[in-house]
């Protein structure tokens, strides 16, 4: 008999709601001898309007303890914007070194997507979680003046783009098509994209039965919309991976869909999985939020924790459910429904 | 009498043989009384393998002279990627200071979208274009060594912010609906983020009939393909400019028809007008690329000369084109037909 023990964060908005039916999923989900021992930390704009702290040290230092944290949702308009997402959530990712933001774009059987012609998407998006723009290097100089001046900087090291890099090649390695695209602007961020592209190359000929491509951004963005069955696995920066997943996001039904997680394979930390969606403050308490999103994200938890097979009936649940699925059901309802499938 | 001094750059691949067409065209839309004078140079990858040089100092200060630019695409898999791209197109962007790269996003009667339900689809992005990511600061430091480093730095000013943010409002203002849309990240990129945000804010009190919302590129992704009739006039910088046009470009029917002026407003140098789209080597010298997106850039080129009859009767053909097009044409023969109608 094994023990996990999670860390749950629900955060803001319909956070608590999507978080409670991914506990009830998890649950079912589990086999009878593993115990799961949840602790719930209430961070977000509640706290940070009760005490001005985003993460308090003894909380970081209690989460590093966990095998793994299941995150709702973090934002409210009551805070301005990038506290809350400089403050916990990226903080988290970067403490815990979540290197690898893992991000399925899938188009399940009876979604409707916004493309026309039913196109079949099944791809992978490996976004590196500690680097690029997302550092938060930068400042202001001669602030809320006519003169000021504001940088970002984006910090890349061949460390960090590799590790992101090779994980992408097993992952593609182990599907059936063995792609892989490398997306980037190195055409114009030629410091940054030249190292990713280098790494790219050198990485790839440990894996030759990998077929590789790269694109710009740009270029990508055009073929999530007109031919996104030619992606298996996508690598990319931080602020690329973000734009990319959103779109894919999109591109597959929905953002109610649309699962994630920001791995450190090493385990040194605990893992952190939550649904790409945000707070949506507006649909907020009333049942309506679908929580498809964070139930795939216990089925990527699940995976990361060992359980392949829980994982396996998890996702199969929704894929049940979806081709199932007809009027509205209450967030409860859904979450409902999936637990029923998994434990039956 | 007026003359037109119009320096033309053809470039690469496909570049020639649209820029021919955007030619036959300007020339039947221009009053007889105007005379167009231009001069042609020979830019790109040609020159490049030849001399080692992208822009020389000489071309530079002739250019200098000229009324405005009509480019058709630059780039080659012959030479490594970013030597043209920042060498010669971004390098003519920063130094003629084309602040305002504005880029349509509208789809014509009669056009495909791969978008479910006939979207209707009338936007334009005010893509800053002398700023960002793009200004090619940054490099590596210990390069080629597993410890490798690599910045980009995105500069972000109050004054470069400001006269586009403005520039955007004006548009909004001048169009019926009204409605202004910033696009940036300022959850995550804090420091260049707020900066934007700010002086929309600040420039939007100029503008009082403007409606105005914020979204985060991430999220303005999403909406481009399921709700791209809720976008107006788009302001943003110049990473998330380039990335949601070419976006808009494909959810509008494709590369072919978007068109792109690199606006200068104080008119101390050139305007540069260009298609969207690439060089497509693939397909060059044979004919087959579709120049319309040239033409529709023409089109700009007219408006920003103070040609507004004759640039709408370049919009009005391509529309009637567009609607009446069957079967496929060569690049010559759309040229041809276009000339026609603006003549006719
Ligand atoms: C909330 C925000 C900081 C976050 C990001 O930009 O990574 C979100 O958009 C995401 O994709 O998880
Ligand atoms: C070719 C490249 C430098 C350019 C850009 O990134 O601006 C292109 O993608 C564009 O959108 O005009």
């Amino acid at each position: 008999s094994r023990t996990i023990r999670l860390a749950v964060i629900p955060g803001d908005g319909i956070g608590q709601e999507v978080v409670a039916e991914g506990l009830k999923v998890l649950r079912a989900a589990l086999p009878t001898d593993t115990k799961l021992e949840t602790t719930e930390y209430d961070l977000g704009a509640r706290l940070y309007h009760r005490t001005g702290e985003t993460l308090p040290d003894a909380v970081l230092e209690e989460l590093k303890g966990q095998d793994a944290i299941l995150l709702g949702a973090i934002g409210d308009p009551s805070v301005p914007s990038g506290v809350l997402e400089r403050g916990l959530l990226l903080k988290l990712r970067f403490a815990f070194d979540h290197h690898i933001n893992l991000r399925p774009g899938k188009l399940f059987p009876n979604v409707k997507s916004p493309l026309a012609g039913d196109p079949q998407i099944d791809f992978v998006v490996v976004r590196e979680g500690t680097e690029g723009p997302y550092v938060g290097n930068g400042g202001t100089l001669r602030t809320g003046t006519p003169q000021e001046v504001a940088t970002e900087v984006s910090l890349n090291t061949a460390f960090g783009i590799e590790r992101v890099v090779r994980d992408a090649y097993r992952r593609a390695q182990a599907r059936p098509r063995k792609k892989l695209t490398l997306v980037h602007k190195n055409n114009v961020l030629v410091h940054a994209g030249h190292l990713w592209t280098r790494i790219f190359e050198q990485v790839g000929r440990e894996f030759p039965e990998v077929t590789t491509d790269y694109l710009h951004v740009d270029a990508a963005t055009i073929f999530f919309v007109t031919q996104p069955e030619r992606f298996d696995v996508i690598v990319t920066d931080n602020l690329f991976g973000d734009i990319l997943t959103d779109l894919a996001a999109a591109v597959t039904g929905g953002i109610g869909l649309a699962a994630s997680g920001n791995i450190n394979p090493s385990g040194d930390f605990p893992s952190m999985f939550e649904p790409v969606h945000g707070s949506a403050p507006d649909i907020a308490g009333q049942g309506k939020a679908d929580p498809t999103a964070t139930v795939l994200s216990v089925a990527m938890l699940l995976e990361h924790l060992g359980y392949a097979v829980e994982a396996a009936a998890v996702e199969a649940a929704v894929a049940a459910d979806l081709t199932e699925r007809t009027g509205t059901r209450s967030t409860s309802e859904v979450g409902d429904a999936l637990a029923a499938r998994v434990s039956g």
